[in-house]
């Protein structure tokens, strides 16, 4: 029988290996009747802060019980902790680096925090993934996915309480995510990645820009007035020029209506984005 | 308990983002035990053309009751309509933009059909999604895939009837489709797109040239004697030409044994092709 | 309910066609609880090397009653057979072309074995896939992956027994893998392909180099001192500098921290590895 949590993927593994094919398979070996997604295998390679960003923007419109196996794992093999953690949102594991960082946020007191590390929200609890019941021997030293965190999955998904799979952590890895910088009625933020359609999206949250009387958006010294509901709403839109909108993962976005606004306008991760509201 | 209904995902997505992911997020909340499969999400982004002809050539191989997603939605949060289409087919939940028209068109008494829109086929029926219940709230403007199909599929994988998700529509919007042209013993086509290995899949159905005695195809001054049966039924082939032959989705490609016809042709969507037969 | 023998997919098919998911159809339209993994495929376009080391490396970490459906088939629709193999290690279904080579390797008396054709070994079973009561009708000539490896492994999956699909198998196609050569402390093997990080994996297994008092790597005339455990166990290692590491498939594998060994080395398939040991 299906589980009713899903076990969601989240790696920058690509699909031309065999990685993760080979993750699906340890965990069908442990929990034979495992639901698996796949989130997506394409994040930038070793990039966290877009890893976090995806997660942190995609995780809610999954079941509350789903189960994210999220690796992006430049330290894999050195001293970096392998980590459960158990949220409201969610039940995560990871390496500690950072890239839980975006679904941590909405659970902490205080934000942006700049630092190194974050307590343990309140309402979550972590652990370290040590006990070696739940792993795949031998363990290697650069594959992590496959003989820890799929393992993990598999066994949160049979059952096991958090708590079994190793110490409590007090603390964990924070990324300093690149944060949008008001300053009055100007807010300055940045790409963070280009999307399958080249649509530019940006750290800039739609909150702090909708429902203004006005709102202009600048690019590359392009201006662009108001900020646009869907991607064709103007039949008369010139060819080629950008517009802005809030994409539907609520973040603000640069898209060429029936055009590829990365290539267009060459544009790209940390490119800076300004928006003026009145 | 795995239902007996596939929901079949076709888009333009890609695999780089989240987007596919976060629709099977949704379908699994609401229908835990939902069998998904990915039909592809590489359309070429806002290709309706090419969406169509895949859906029309690929449908037949899933059990007659599967759940058709098919998202290629360049309109997406304008006046087009979100629509469920009832056939003997299977069911499908598509834009109406034509998406369609390659599974609607055995249905049709009159074919091919020049217009804006043609009347639903007797046998089927079609829906507006129009009820909120069948939607995740709020429905953006940017991501109908997400908060308009996705839930639709899940509820029709549930069991919900047709009829309940919205007024039902006597007209549904027509893609035209680029046809063939038969002119004597001339047939004039196109390639709609190359596939991965390079093969130019053409819009010359197979039926319109197998069964004769010669069939002499010519493509970009290329002379093709016969239609081959396989792609490498020849040891003796002269490296790098092209051959013709009716490939697995039932219609004619232009191929080159051991290589790659697109590439080695620089050959694509929309060169003309041509089969003299007799 | 979810079945408890996977079937597994790895094909050169890519997936931005919808061969891929026309495969999962077929095998949902007979089996509608199969659960279905892809392990890959993004094999390189009709290379039996690259898909054969890849179900080699893989195979073991899926539960053992899984069915592999193995697609490589440059020759689809010639004389060469579809067959079907139990062995101790999983069901495969896959042209008799030499794709499962790497499979049957552990299984030998001899290795390596230079020929054409090897006897089925002791304690596995081959059989031709004949039976059109488990195909697709009619059988094409150009996709036997939709028409009979996929119905075959859903008939398995379903319990058909192996000698019910068609007469028994002497002898199959052997590949003629490219091995390393030991010459006294000299080991010399060849890159067998670049993985989505830029890792230059190798064909000499981390069994012939580990262990040793001293390794020495050379690749394009750079030597590399020792093997490495993990991708950055060393923070002043230099910028762009390649080490030599067996990987987590059990291979040497170049790499460069930090970097794209493939890019920045423009190193590739058929390349010349050397280790010396001492």
């Amino acid at each position: 029988m299906a589980t009713g949590r899903p076990i969601v993927l989240t790696t920058d593994f690509g699909l031309s290996d065999a990685y993760v094919g080979v993750m699906k398979g340890v965990i069908l070996g442990i929990n034979p009747s495992a639901t698996i997604v796949d989130l997506t295998h394409q994040v930038q390679p070793q990039n966290l802060v877009h890893a976090s960003f995806i997660l942190k923007t995609s995780h809610n419109f999954f079941p509350p019980g789903s189960i994210h196996v999220a690796v992006v794992d430049p330290g894999v093999g050195t001293s970096r902790k392998a980590i459960l953690l158990a949220s409201p949102a969610g039940t995560f594991v990871a390496p500690d680096n950072g890239i839980l960082s975006g679904v941590l946020e909405p659970f902490l007191n205080r934000h942006p925090i700049y630092g190194d590390t974050i307590p343990v929200p309140a309402g979550c609890a972590a652990y370290e993934l040590a006990n070696p019941d739940y792993q795949l021997h031998p363990v290697s030293s650069t594959f992590h996915g496959r003989d820890i965190f799929s393992p993990a999955a598999a066994h949160v998904s049979l059952g096991a309480a958090p708590e079994t799979f190793g110490p409590p952590l007090r603390e964990l890895v924070w990324l300093p995510f690149p944060q949008p910088v008001q300053d009055g009625q100007r807010i300055t933020g940045q790409v963070i990645y280009a999307d399958h359609f080249g649509n530019l999206v940006t750290n800039i949250p739609g909150t702090m820009v909708q429902g203004k009387d006005r709102a202009v958006a600048e690019f590359q010294s392009r201006r662009m007035e108001g900020l646009h509901r869907t991607f064709h709403q103007d039949p008369n839109h010139p060819a080629g020029e950008p517009v802005a909108l809030v994409g539907s993962n609520g973040y603000l976005e640069i898209a060429v209506p029936n055009g590829n606004a990365a290539s267009l306008l060459a544009g790209g991760a940390g490119d800076m984005v300004e928006v003026v509201t009145s």
